[in-house]
């Protein structure tokens, strides 16, 4: 058998055969998009990483390498923020050709340094190889975290009411864009979904800000799309959801920019991938507290856009007319080997 | 100006201008090959990582999947040893062809199970992404260290004597036997070279030791070459170092091997690379101490191969005949980008 013929999460799956039983240090091992471990101080450890390779995850001619510095770090500290920690130490491993010039490193360090300092995080080192073919970044981040602030995707119950930060969809808008730079659009719409593209801002302070209410049952980052990410984090909590598709969030931006690709802009929400916002439940009196903390404290909006049911009911999507469909899993969500 | 032409170690000069200044939690940060971090308890966090780019370090046709997992492995384990600390937990990223079999991820995960765990450590996430050409594997690891065992490459003091455990060289034998497979020599000394090149056993005891010991003033693992990885210790140290050519530990396989092959068996321990051997100093009259602590404890001997002498003075070669060589540090070792 082949990787493609596996799938990614396939292949999760698969390896942990080959893995010893995690020692009881581990709190959160294999699966989930960070690690949680117990050191031997009072807080929590968390560790993830993101590789991004040329011409999978990004190509040259579309982000520039400062740009691109600064999403990969913005990717992680994702991670980090999504269970509710403050990222602290990042190593970065590069795989290079030779002929690679050095203003590429120097503007993907500009980029990282930035990102990095901006989530109060610093680099501490790593890795550098050649490689024959197309460049290969991978960033490391760890940060710590109060086991009493810790939230995991892990904690949905049913009754729970399911939020999520932002606009999901604009970033896909920003790939349209990239794509296709001739769509006619207005240039504050151009703007925002690029930066929302090309330099994600990570949902940092609102998730410190969610964890430490104690109100959120479980949470993730928005990367491989929302209904995609809502099945990972119902799949981890034995239970199903039922996504409200008239209260999805659709920013002006999106709709535009949909519009003009001749695309569905409730899909792109859906299903558009690399938000970096925070999908998140909550008892149903909470919403509206963690919607005022979220405002108050940092201008963020979030929207109710579904709620938690039994898990035999799978993930339903309820549309304005009273339709209710199932959502096909395969048909959505970006898998690393089975996509295009 | 391009990568190839800035070279390896240029490289991790030049980003550190992108890098806002270490906070005081980052104890030792770029330039090391480990980072030490002070976390919210009582003993150092380390973490390290190392990038394995097939067809630059590794062929596919000359190490099994089982073996490079191992290897890949050891020579993170090994960095963690050097400091003297405990490797407890590993994050992989494989970047791999869609086209790839899944019996290559199955041995490649068997073979870092097994080495992972006999280090005491486990894998506890990952990433995995597509690649278009050449598999990369890049392992993160983490461990522990209690401050008072902590030893680091700067450090070695004037008059110290240098040592090494084992015998470097071996592993430059295997590799000439990976690439010349008709070399005729004995049995024995081939499956000896061959295990010391492709299943290389980190000094994780040994590093523990010597660093309990409280008698060890600098340590880093031979990687790169005895010579080049002294040059490293040296500098990072602010001292120089006299290499005594005639101590040197030369294997019988390793003699075997380079002589079936028309080379010089102690340039192979000078410079071969890839032996995961500790290198470190002590006050002469501790290299007695520590001799016997390695030999009692783990029947691992280590020699005494030379002297730190003044900065001024540089490397220096002395032979047998009584003969002194400066070591031309672009000679040797290896960069990254400038090598062949």
């Amino acid at each position: 058998m082949l990787l493609n013929e596996l799938g990614e999460f396939g292949v999760i799956d698969r390896i942990a055969r080959y893995l010893p039983n995690a020692p009881s240090d581990v709190i959160v091992g294999i699966g989930d998009d960070v690690a949680v471990l117990r050191t031997s101080g009072p807080r929590y450890l968390l560790a993830t990483c993101d590789i991004q390779v040329e011409n999978v995850h990004f190509v040259k001619s579309l982000i520039t390498p400062y740009q691109l510095g600064r999403k990969i770090v913005a990717i992680n500290v994702s991670d980090i923020a999504a269970m509710g920690g403050a990222p602290m130490w990042a190593l970065v491993s590069l795989g290079l050709r030779p002929d690679t010039p050095v203003s590429f490193i120097d503007e993907l360090y500009r980029g990282m340094g930035e990102q990095i300092q901006a989530a109060g995080a610093a680099i501490v080192g790593g890795n550098l190889s050649r490689i024959h073919e197309g460049a290969v970044i991978d960033l490391f981040l760890m940060g710590e975290v109060a086991p009493e602030h810790l939230v995991l995707r892990q904690g949905a119950k049913e009754g729970d009411l399911v939020l999520v930060t932002g606009a999901p969809g604009d970033s896909r808008a920003g790939l349209a864009l990239t794509l296709n730079p001739d769509l006619a659009v207005s240039e504050e719409s151009s703007r925002k979904a690029l930066d929302k593209h090309l330099t994600p801002t990570p949902r940092l302070k609102e998730g410190q800000l969610l964890a430490r209410s104690g109100l959120v049952h479980a949470m993730m980052d928005v990367s491989d799309g929302l209904l995609s990410d809502l099945r990972h984090m119902c799949a981890a909590s034995g239970v199903g959801a039922e996504v409200w598709t008239a209260n999805l969030p659709v920013s002006a931006a999106c709709e535009e920019i949909a519009g003009a690709a001749g695309s569905d802009c409730i899909d792109w929400v859906m299903t558009g991938g690399e938000d970096y916002e925070l999908l998140f439940t909550v008892a149903p009196e909470s919403a509206p507290k963690v919607q005022a903390i979220l405002r108050d404290e940092v201008q963020t909006s979030c929207h109710i856009v579904g709620r938690i049911i039994p898990e035999s009911a799978g993930i339903q999507l309820l549309f304005p007319d009273g339709q209710r469909s199932a959502y096909d899993q395969s048909a959505t969500g970006w898998d690393h080997f089975t996509a295009v």
